[in-house]
Order: C-alpha cells, then structure tokens, then sequence
C-alpha cells in the first residue's frame, strides 16, 4: 500500500491512522509546490491529476484519492483497529461519515484552506472567518465533556487532529475561544500516534520551507 | 423517516435517492432565510444547530447531518436499489466515498457555495474560480465516454446532477466548456427521478423567492 503525502498535510490524517492501527504503508512525500515526487523529480499530476494529496494506492493497484475514502479504507483494512464502526453498525458508520464530512467541507475546506492559502486575499480569508468560524463554536459544544467524536478514537479524530493543527498558521482563529476544542488537541497531541507523526513531519515541513525559500 | 430539505438544496440529493430506491420519507421544508420549517415556524436551529440541510431523522429518532452521510445511509436502508456498492465491496464503496466526498469538497463547498453566496464579493467568487474550476475539466475528462460516476446511478450521481445544477445561476462558469459535463448534466435531467425532483422542487423555490421578496 502506498500513501502519497504531503508534511502537514491533511494526509497526515492517514499516517496517524496507519500508526494506531500498527499498519505500514509505503509513505511517499509530494513537494506540494513542484507537484513531484521528492525522492524521483516524477510528475505527481501523472498520479493524480488533480495534483492534490492525500492519495492511496491498494496492494492491487487500484489509485483511491480524497481523505474521508481514504481514511475508512485504510480503517477497514485493520477492523481490528476499531478505527470506524463496523460496516454492520450503520448508524455508527453513519455518524463517522457525518464527522468526516463535517471536518472535511466546513473545517478544512471551507475555513482553513483559504486562511492557509499565501494567494488568497485578506477579504477571501475575511469572508471564511464570517461565514464559517461558527463551525468552531458548534465542535465546541460538541466536544465539551466527551472525548473523542464518537465513542472511541477512530479516523474522524486523526482528521479532525491534524485540521485543527493548522490554527497554530491562522492567527485570525484564536483557539482559546473555544476552550473544549483547545483541550481536545492538546489531549491529541499527547496521543502517541499523533505525536509520532508530528515528530517526523514537523522536520520535513521545515525542510520544505527551506527548499522553496532556497529555489 | 424525516428529510428537512431547502428547494433545489444539496437536500435534493436525497430526494432523487428515495425516488430511485422506490423508497419515501416524510420531506420537512427549511426556509433558508428564516431558518424555520416552513409548515410550522419552528425553530430549525433547535433540529441542527448548524441551520443547514439536509438533517435525517431515522424511524429510531436518530439525526444524521451531512449530506455524504445521509446519501449513504439512504442508500443501505434500500440495499436492493443498488445505489451504492455494498459495504463488502470496500473498493466500490470506497471509490463512491471518493466521489462523494470530490463533490462535496471540490465542487459544492469550494466552487458552488461562494459562486451562489450572495454575500459573496466578486473579489470572493473570482477566487473560488480561480482556485477550483480547474476540477470541473477533470470531471469532464473523466466524465468523457462514462454513462455514470461508477458503473451505474448511484447516489454519487444524484449529488452530482444536483450541484451541476447550480450552474444555471452561476454565469461564472460556461457549462459549454466542458462538453462531457454538460451531456451529463442533460441525461441526469431527464432521468425520471431527477425530472421528479426538480418538477417538485423548482415551484417551491419560487416560492421561496416570492416570500422572501415580499417579506
């Protein structure tokens, strides 16, 4: 199994996953401004042509893109790793997809990328914050008292971890706001699949960094 | 089982899911504005405090947000309507989570939503062309000799043939330009249960504008 990331990326997601279910994928880095492989100088867009990460190839092949596919592929490949519910539980898998959606389109897409984007303008970041910054109010009620999504750590947790990371770039979002969802990612950070994670991409975004600032 | 839905909405998704399934739901209308239902004037914000649709109330009394979640739970309430690979099928349905949630992302949240937000700016909605039109050429390019997303209707499907539908409001962007798109679009809308959808739907938005310009 190959997994195509970027350092800090919402690929991260997987990597955690990978980690707490004590699977292995071949990692492979993307340099998100060049589009290639690292290691090789290969056209990432040969790959996916959407140019974007995270990307799954199976054991057999097959090229899966998009995180919350992603995600419930790489948790149902280790049930055992009760990283989403059972397909037979369908409520269950239901409320995971919800989450996945909900982090995928209002938080990551919806809020953070624009505000993480160095070609979107202060008004396209402005408008973000208006229209979605209450999301973060709503995952607040939410969080208060639990702690995890569901009942349990699964993928919407890596997920949601690694999103919610990136407020560390986006001083327009003030985390303390939102005192549940601040004590949710400290809790997360001390997990040790997410710490194991941040301990190996937090070095390699910092020589992304230094690679582009060098080109 | 409950639909709130919004005319012409994402919600619509779940309408063309219940026509197809042969299946029905008692459909509960949201005005978008007010955030009521419709019937009632109750508070919509008491159902989903986060105010959108579509929310699924299932017979046990469970609420589900979301629509990739409740696209998928429709489906497997009629597992004979085939409008999901089955969860054994984890490569199928992961390929359909990758579609669904491609148009969840890419499509309606990044480049349809700013596109129909009238509180958008131009400077807002030149960004969301910018930055994402680009994937209405990998849909075509893959849409390019493909009756449907998968092998067959599934949900994905009437997601898509909903968003795709905005188009008509969005001068922005020239469906024309994207032939394999717009021949898609053309099918899906004289499929049946898109054809019943939108005969029901569209004198309800007109409605809804009509209030609301009177208000």
């Amino acid at each position: 199994m190959d997994v195509y990331f970027s350092p800090l990326a919402c690929s991260m997601a997987t990597r955690i996953a990978l980690a707490e279910a004590g699977g292995s994928a071949n990692l492979i880095e993307i340099d998100p401004i060049s589009k290639t492989l690292l290691a090789t100088g290969e056209d990432y867009f040969a790959i996916n042509p959407l140019g974007y990460v995270p990307m799954l190839r199976t054991d057999g092949g097959e090229l899966l893109s998009e995180n919350s596919a992603i995600l419930q592929y790489v948790a149902d490949r280790f049930p055992g790793s009760g990283l989403a519910p059972p397909t037979s539980d369908r409520l269950g898998r239901a409320k995971l997809q919800q989450w996945l959606c909900f982090i995928g389109t209002e938080l990551h897409k919806s809020l953070m990328t624009p505000l993480l984007d160095s070609k979107a303008s202060d008004e396209v970041k402005a408008y973000a914050v208006r229209r979605y910054e209450s999301r973060l109010g709503y995952l607040d009620q939410y969080l208060a008292g639990r702690e995890f999504l569901l009942d349990r750590f699964t993928v919407a947790d890596a997920y949601l971890a690694t999103v919610l990371g990136w407020t560390q770039a986006t001083p327009q979002i003030e985390l303390t706001k939102y005192p549940a969802v601040k004590a949710y990612l400290a809790r997360m950070r001390e997990r040790p699949s997410v710490a194991a994670a941040l301990g190996v991409e937090i070095p390699l975004f910092r020589a992304e960094i230094a690679r582009h600032k060098a080109a």
